[in-house]
């Protein structure tokens, strides 16, 4: 029961969050009365540029950086994303073209990068979220290009070839896998189903707990938890929302091998990104033959002390060429030490694009 | 061009924006640690009610009440939403059971009512949501009551007949219709697609505008979006992210006849919510036999200016009774006039039931 001191204690708790959200009102206000003007003045000078991606990551990091708590990093970030979409919104609405349908992970990725205040357009393939930048009925595209469970990147990667859109900006979003079954106990599973990555990135754990059992591969994991519903010689791997949705228990959870399994989204644009001080760059190289060339190609980073972060190879679809290599390195274009790097690769390939330079995604949230 | 003038306007209106980010951070965190105080105090008490419903609708009628912009009034409130929902999540974690699957119109209600830092937990039936949060699973389930599309009303009254939860909110989203074809123009389109409740409630354009013209009713709009996509004589009725998602040019906005068209949904839960100053009962009502009856049942909230805001009738299952009535009364059940009412309306009725008195919605977002 309540005290009656109780019932002070929290009367007074309340009044002052009602003095702290008169005052916290007031400043959201104020800033959006000065995100106005600066809308005005870029008006007047003819500018377009009203989100600026690097300058929107130095705001968020900066939420990190000062963050004392008890709100953690992220949540506060929550927050101030929020604050600033709803300012940009006031100053230009946006519209964003990403993979649908809704209810997608790549819709969270929208909502994650940009807040709510957007227009989320969703399309039903990775060629009309392009063109739709291209063309100007979106002014952001957002795609996957590291898809745990639907493999697309190789699409995504393609589309980029022959696109004039730059990258600015990547979403990273946390993954986990669980695995779900009416079977009660390990021992009575007689086959797991689920999307064939998903398969894939969790066969350390099967090998250990399901050696033998029968791994099947569906189109999804959504459709591998509708599939073992009705089954409980069955289970599926699955995201928790499958759980819930199919009244599914998880007979384990998180059981990828890799801790850290994100999917990784790219938004796109026909902007040029200025530094933000923790970027990313992505190039497309595509060079003669294979073997000599990869080392000759990456000796010029490693000797200048430049991180490549990620290196993907796509075969060609011009004859003339073997391969594409697409190239993630850690910091801007503009960097003199990356501006080097790039240089020096362009000089040994038979071409090379600057994809884009774009503030690295910084935490992870979701399922 | 910018001028040099703008640069250094630009970069003062940076810096005021960082120095009020700062502030707005600060506030946001103490007000963090004046929750995790209450909910300090709550639990000595062996209180349970973290999540207070009247609370929450009175902060955000002040934020809509003291709003001068420039922001509007709903992206005010969906901020402060924000910020009570990443406060209480520090409290209390909260899983919200809906109805599912992910991307509805019911995961919007759920977002829209609790906030971004509550657990979803989609659901693939009404009669689970209620199942799950009378067992505990989850705090609060979010069902719809009057849903313009999918027609599922009278699942939800039925499943609260035999209930023991208490409705503790509703929220309101507003829904419009827009006719999609690929026909270019009206004259060309020779049937029109879309689920029953939308084809009745586009009755009166329909009428106007395609006089004559087949309407044919399948399961829902989004499988009507689909059917008509490769068929230019056909058109859809059906939300803007149909046209999105299937390419579909939209031919006519906001065809609904009415134009506040809205779906509503309810908050389910286990705890009583007292009044916030503006709020709604809602009561069940068994009598014999009707005509007489319901005048005499409603003739005391007419005498005492009491409003009813809506009454539903249903067949009752049980045989000795002819129906069961729904009907939401302006204000509280503790208010005496209200309570007046109801006690009127008992000594008429077979039975009557309190399914509870909340908050009413207030604003409209979504699409």
């Amino acid at each position: 029961m309540s005290t009656p001191s109780d019932d002070d204690a929290l009367a007074d708790a309340r009044a002052q969050i009602d003095e702290l959200d008169q005052r916290i009102h007031a400043l959201i206000n104020e800033r959006a009365g000065i995100a106005l003007k600066v809308a005005e003045i870029k008006q007047a000078a003819g500018r377009t540029d009203f989100y600026r991606p690097e300058r929107e990551a130095q705001v968020l990091e900066r939420v990190a950086a000062r963050n004392e708590g008890p709100l953690s990093d992220e949540a506060a970030a929550r927050i101030m994303r929020e604050i600033m979409s709803a300012c940009l919104a006031l100053e230009k609405p946006m519209t964003v073209a990403y993979l649908g349908p809704e209810g997608t992970y790549t819709q969270a990725a929208v909502y994650k990068h940009f807040g709510h205040a957007v227009l989320a357009s969703p399309k039903p393939a990775i060629g009309d979220i392009f063109r739709d930048v291209e063309a100007g009925n979106a002014h952001f595209g957002v795609v996957p290009v590291e898809n745990s469970t639907e493999g697309v990147v190789t699409h995504t990667l393609d589309q980029l070839v022959g696109s004039r859109l730059s990258i600015c900006g990547e979403v990273a979003l946390a993954v986990h896998h669980h695995l779900l079954s009416h079977a009660g106990e390990l021992g009575s599973i007689k086959r797991v189903v689920a999307h064939a990555q998903s398969l894939a990135q969790c066969r350390n754990w099967l090998d250990t707990h399901l050696p033998g059992v029968v791994r099947e591969a569906v189109a999804s994991n959504g459709e591998a938890a509708r599939r073992v519903a009705g089954d409980a010689t069955a289970a599926a791997i699955a995201a928790r929302a499958a759980s819930d949705f199919y009244d599914l228990p998880i007979l384990a959870s998180n059981i990828e091998d890799e801790p850290n399994n994100t999917t990784r989204f790219l938004v796109l644009g026909t902007q040029q990104v200025a530094a933000s001080g923790n970027d990313m760059t992505s190039i497309l190289v595509s060079i003669r033959n294979r073997p000599g060339m990869l080392y000759r190609l990456l000796a010029p980073a490693a000797d200048a002390g430049v991180d490549l972060a990620r290196i993907e190879s796509r075969p060609s679809r011009r004859q003339a060429w073997d391969y594409n290599f697409f190239i993630d390195i850690e910091g801007h274009a503009d960097d003199a030490p990356v501006r080097r790097v790039i240089e020096s690769i362009e000089a040994e390939a038979v071409m090379l694009k600057i994809l884009g330079s774009y503030p690295r995604s910084i935490g992870r949230d979701a399922e």
